[in-house]
């Protein structure tokens, strides 16, 4: 079976150790095997990235920002065989890895712009001759850690601009979906970055843990679960680094007595299935306001999703495929199960699709489940599953006070026409990223990703502008010259 | 004897409870008293604060500034008070206090800027007909917990931002000094400020532990020594908060070959010993390069240093007053007595000044030790008192390899007039306030305070810039409007 | 009779010259006299200017700041003594003056933040060891020609933030309302403004035109007509000057069918008749947008006017006073004749208004006429008087080509709740500020003040952000600092 | 011959009309036509330019960004046809020429950041529920007019920012050179750019005027000599258009006494000959301080020239090619004779080279002139060409007098080590570009290119962030929603 390894120093590795399986969630087998990283391994990598840190820093940003340029392009040219590799160790569609893909591609334009966005802040005059000015300078070796529900997009979140700001990197992907992130160690080895500048570690606990111990990592970048989360950033700030942590979300759209219905339905379709619903801003409840709001959506969706097909990856007529494992996809049946048996009302069942060719494969289709209240297990949870849940409230005030009193904020959306009510609404919720009318509120590459309360841990939002200052440290100098120097002496060398 | 109490809800208040003896460090002397928290008092402040939070939130960004402007006015109106409250607590000279208040009120100037400072980023068609921004939004109630050495200067750091970027806010000021945070929270009520937005609570560790522990506090900016730095940021993590840190320095100064060593010594000199070397940014260490440097630095600096003159705070003739207790004085001399029996030379020993009228004031004159090496004690340390030590090395990178080992990064300087060697400097070394030619590199208001290494704990300096991203939170919106709305219909509703 | 002279080099002065009646245009009589500055006079103010100039650019900006900080402090002071000026002279009433001053200290405020305005931008190793980074420095010399309109206003949109930059000023207020300008001239120098740093001279054309042609003034700010800001613009642009140019305009407000009607005419009949409609902001178009929008907009604004009162400035019950000169007045009477003549509807009519005791004043009632049409000559002016037109028209489409269709593109705005209509609104129309339900979009002082098409001559927009770029030129410096200087030098030297 | 013809919404095109003979300057032959657009061409292109602009503008600016990646990678792809067209025409060297294009494909890469650069400022609660944010629009059809010396770099400065800022653009370049701007146009159409975003239309004085009348062009970039730039930038102006105008230049270098004057040789000579001085930044004129500095200058730069080759642009061993035409050549040797008679000292001659197999080609080798003084021609006018002259001063005062009284002020550079004279220089000279031991101090891409006095006529300077400013106006929008909307009557719809 083939052994996905590491990347350290510009090569491929695959040293002897502990391997673990790594699942075609299409076909529930087996099909490659993962190394994971020893202590040994990871410090390879910083290593690596240790030695290669003092003349990248000390590339002009130009010259830097250009190898991203280059990346972009190579991306694209193998745009086909990233998402079959995405395809085939995490199940998604080959269109939604397409778009996966592309999202990361925007960051690496984002990245591009290094020239402009580490420019410092330069004050003449601050007292008399004096001058003084900021410097964001880059930390040194940092590391990601991420999911495997966007092998490739989470990575490219974080990896090119980290780089960019001339830093140098190790990233530990998700064990399950290992393949992608070395693949683009290459391309961008490919696109001219020199050696140790980028390294990837696969691995589990014990990698992340060295990663999270060595004094020599100045920060971390995590994506992930809450608990996770918590346990990551904590770890990280009592050894001294920087980190930002992003955890788990459960994302609600109110829906208005004024909106679209049929718009909003359409929208949310996509919003709460795609991808299985593995996504941290995969929309996940529906909050109605009132019940004629609710009905009509109840029953339009119903119909919706008749429509919908579960599938394998490379047949691109699917809308979404099979959950990452096995287990993952008990554990979303019993949230359904749940429901039910806590008095929600399972309008659409996904349990037991029947995926012909695939009758091994983690498959669970899509699933709607009206009258869902705030007590219920299903609600409190992150399903991470295509499981769309209804709640029926009478005031727009009351449907805010449950997004509020979740203890997620990471992503929430309003479909009305009214401007007041969007206002109000965006204004005064307590979360991260809102969408007026728009589902997925993700922010584009050149704005910052982050939830408020429990689903992000850290000042500074992950990409965008936040994600410039996060991999840079500031520093701020202040001048002034001593008088009598050459200029004047001059004058007295060449009298008259 | 005088109770120095709590400012809570618009009001000082006295409620029963544990005391502590406040020194007029120049007479060694209990002169007030002041109240210690217990954990109702600062719920009360807590309370006060969060009530007034939706309020002033909402209330717009210029009446905000324009309380600011007003309070400027009013601490230039009251600066002699300030210093006087300041001179009796803490015991620095007037000249020095007034020196603290400037560039406190520096901090509420830039804080007039906040309609500016809070602009959002916005962008037009991130797709079609979307557009989507981020906004900056107040994080609620959060916290400053200050030290004894600028009792005015380091709240006026925080608060004046914070609330004018729309928190509330409650400050926990050093017990030492405790009365100038009171002044300066009636000087707010004066100007404006609706009550609860700022509140005082004096105390101790309980108090510390109240404020770190309770949820309804979203940050704490804390400025102190780094042990205390380390436990603060933890703990706020540990409790999702929000933190910066600001911990310890040990402050170097290299003098090159090419310096004007006359203006190099004049600058120590106050560098060194101003406020009794109780500052963070403090020049305590003369890395020389060439002994023919060091030997002429210790020769004028010993001249200079006999002009010093130490005593009580309100004789402006003064250049430095006492230290802060009657422990931390005999502490400092330990240091002292340590580096002699490590074999450094006391060249001028300050230990046992005569300070006609304050015997039994904490007072200790001006140190200068020569010969130090990075084994002994009293290098190793922040001593926090007037002892100035001197270095011999054989080259530039040997001065830096010094800094760049020690625990601390935050202030450095440079003396030299070759444009090469402070590029070089200001690049490469491992701190992050950096002088050339300049001893005392504080970062202006406009800018940002913070160190590097264990000088501070968070991703964010102090004030400035970064101030208002530590004070805020990132919501990203993005926004699609239905089409066929009001603007379609109407073309229908009014054929021609 | 007083004389109003004119303010140079810290001082008042009234040199001998020619002269002209300033009118109270409450009671219709001269009651004082402005001197009209001769080009030795001009040449006067611009020598002082010149001369302040180097010391000026040198002051360190805080420092600079500060002088306006305190300048705000006098300017509310001596707000009332300010708004009696601008009513002796232009007739406002008491709380539009003090209204207008009030937005004037809001530039005043902004000019405050100048450290963080004026900051360059610093790029390091934008090649090997090079670095390049952008100041904006001073212009030198700059003028401001003021309308009489807003006689503190807008004169505070100009010299504080060119002041404050580092430039040095001549302002030519209106010689219709002189007083004003030289009474916060006074208030400048009391509040530490060096002597020649801000000059005043009245005057008229043979004053604008000296400074034109001195080639010392390097920047000219304008507002006034579109003729003259064309006149202007042109000539300062042949002498080599940078200039902003600020003419006239025609302000349409679209009422949409899901308007709150009440609402609107509310705030249109502030936005309309305020200050005589003598605003280049006044709203003084309404497009109904169906016939049933338009006869309630009537119906509602005939019966709203009733209330109105006009008066003298000094009574503040009053709503409105008198115009600026009876020629003006005579002017606006014309426009509402010539609707008349022309078809359009008179609905009310302000001609001749009974104000007891004032009965030679310069008075015109709040006028109403509807049905107008694009052809009509009150339609194609700026009329500059209390005259509101209503067109009425079929979509939203026709309304927006109307405005689009206008010599003028300075405000407008919509009213309507709908989301999608606004947004079509501000994305589309070919107007420079815009209102959504704001009936007076005037930008707050912290954006910037311009309109589009022929109501702005220049790049730059007044005030805020673009008024810093205005009133300062960019410079950017590349450096890279030659090796084997002192640092090497060193190493040598001190051989181990 | 091979006809030069348009490139006209997407297409080229060879309309009949005027023709001019396009020289190989090596040769001294024509080797081609060029057509000279009629007003009716022209116009068409306008048309082109105007009916591809709505949908343009409405594109999203990630996807119009993304065009301008592809034409990054296509530039870098085709360099050398690139290259080798502008050889032939133009007649610089090979690696000249790539330079040339590199600088230009860095302009590119700025304009892919465009999504950062466009972003507007966004302001929440100016005013209670009031919101206001500034966007920058694109302004519509905008035009380049662009000289001989740098047949892609300057076309290069202009229309990848104005384009991707939503503009469509007509290109004007040089009639001496013009096949290097038909051939970029084609690497746009195949980046994807839609047809008449992009057009070029070649001409002469007719087709400048067309540009400059016709009111459908919103904005003139012109580069060239001073007479032509003012004579554009008025007529532009008084058409209504916005214009940025780039004239002539006479840039000096001060070498100081503390300077490394093998250094500063080496890097004089390639700034005063590279590209046969025909760059508007050249170094044409050493400043020495003292004769030591003169004589030692003179001294190794006569050596240092004996190395130059001169020679056609297909040979990389050559340092420089031809001039652009006879006439300029012998205006050129002309400024030559006229410094000698003016007595000044021409150290070496380089007119009448040997270049063999080049007899007819328009040759002039590199030229030194010592003892120039500010009253000969050669000094006051641009002389463009390989002329580099020697002035000699007692004091950097004097040096810097000489630079600030000369008509021009576009770059400047000094030789030093000393930090407070590099500061000094930098801060007070009138020149727009300065360098510290840079001798062609032209702002990367990411800052904005320049002069001061009568070296630009316009407020912004060309390319970098004041370019984005350029080419966007400011709309500014105050946004207030109307209360009881579809909120609050939700709320009174279903009661509980």
């Amino acid at each position: 079976m083939k052994v996905v390894g590491h990347f350290i120093n510009g090569e491929t590795c695959t040293p002897k150790g502990r391997m673990q399986d790594v699942y075609n969630p299409a076909t529930g087998e087996a099909e490659k095997l993962v190394l994971l990283a020893s202590k040994a391994t990871v410090n390879d990598a910083i290593v690596s990235a240790q030695q290669a840190f003092p003349q990248w820093r000390n590339t002009p940003v130009s010259k830097r920002a250009r190898i991203m340029f280059k990346f972009k392009s190579l991306l694209e040219e193998h745009a086909e065989e990233i998402t079959a590799l995405i395809g085939a160790e995490h199940g998604k569609i080959s269109h939604d890895a397409a778009g996966e893909l592309q999202r990361g591609i925007e960051n690496v334009e984002f990245a591009c712009g290094a020239p402009q966005l580490l420019k410092g802040e330069h004050s003449k005059n601050v007292g008399p001759s004096i001058d003084s000015w900021s410097e964001f300078q880059p930390l040194g070796v940092v590391a990601g850690i991420t999911p495997f529900n966007f092998p490739a997009m989470v990575p490219l979140w974080m990896f090119p601009l980290a780089i960019v700001c001339g830093n140098t990197f190790v990233l530990k992907p998700s064990e399950r979906d290992p393949s992608c992130a070395i693949f683009l160690a290459k391309l961008l080895k490919e696109a001219g970055l020199p050696d140790g500048v980028f390294n990837v570690v696969n691995g589990d606990k014990e990698a992340v843990d060295q990663i999270l111990d060595d004094e020599r990592i100045k920060a971390v970048s995590f994506v992930g679960s809450t608990p996770i989360a918590e346990y990551i950033y904590s770890k990280a700030n009592a050894n001294g680094k920087r980190c930002q942590a992003l955890g788990g979300a459960k994302n609600h759209a109110i829906v208005m007595p004024d909106a679209d219905i049929d718009n909003a339905v359409n929208q949310l379709l996509g919003a709460a299935f795609g991808s299985s619903g593995e996504r941290c801003m995969a929309l996940s409840v529906v909050v109605a306001v009132g019940d004629e709001v609710a009905d009509k959506i109840v029953d339009k969706m119903q119909t919706a999703m008749k429509g919908l097909k579960v599938g394998a990856f490379d047949d691109a007529s699917n809308d979404f495929g099979p959950l990452i494992t096995l287990q993952h996809k008990e554990k979303v049946e019993g949230y359904i199960t749940s429901a039910a048996e806590q008095g929600a009302n399972v309008v659409v069942d996904g349990r037991s699709p029947t995926v012909e060719g695939y009758e091994t494969g983690f498959f669970l289709g899509a699933t709607l489940i009206d009258n869902v209240t705030p007590e219920m297990t299903s609600y409190k949870a992150e399903i991470f599953g295509p499981v769309l849940q209804v709640m029926r409230v009478e005031s727009m005030q009351q449907a805010m006070q449950l997004i509020d009193e979740h203890e997620y904020g990471n992503g929430t959306c309003i479909f009305t026409r009214d401007g007041e009510a969007a206002r109000y609404f965006s204004d005064n919720i307590q979360v991260g990223m809102v969408g007026i009318n728009v589902p997925l509120p993700v922010p584009v590459s050149y704005h910052s990703f982050g939830g408020w309360k429990r689903s992000l841990f850290g000042d500074l939002h992950a990409y965008g502008p936040d994600g410039v200052r996060f991999y840079t440290k500031r520093k701020t100098i202040t001048q002034r010259w001593p008088s009598s120097g050459v200029r004047e002496g001059v004058s007295f060398s060449f009298p008259s």
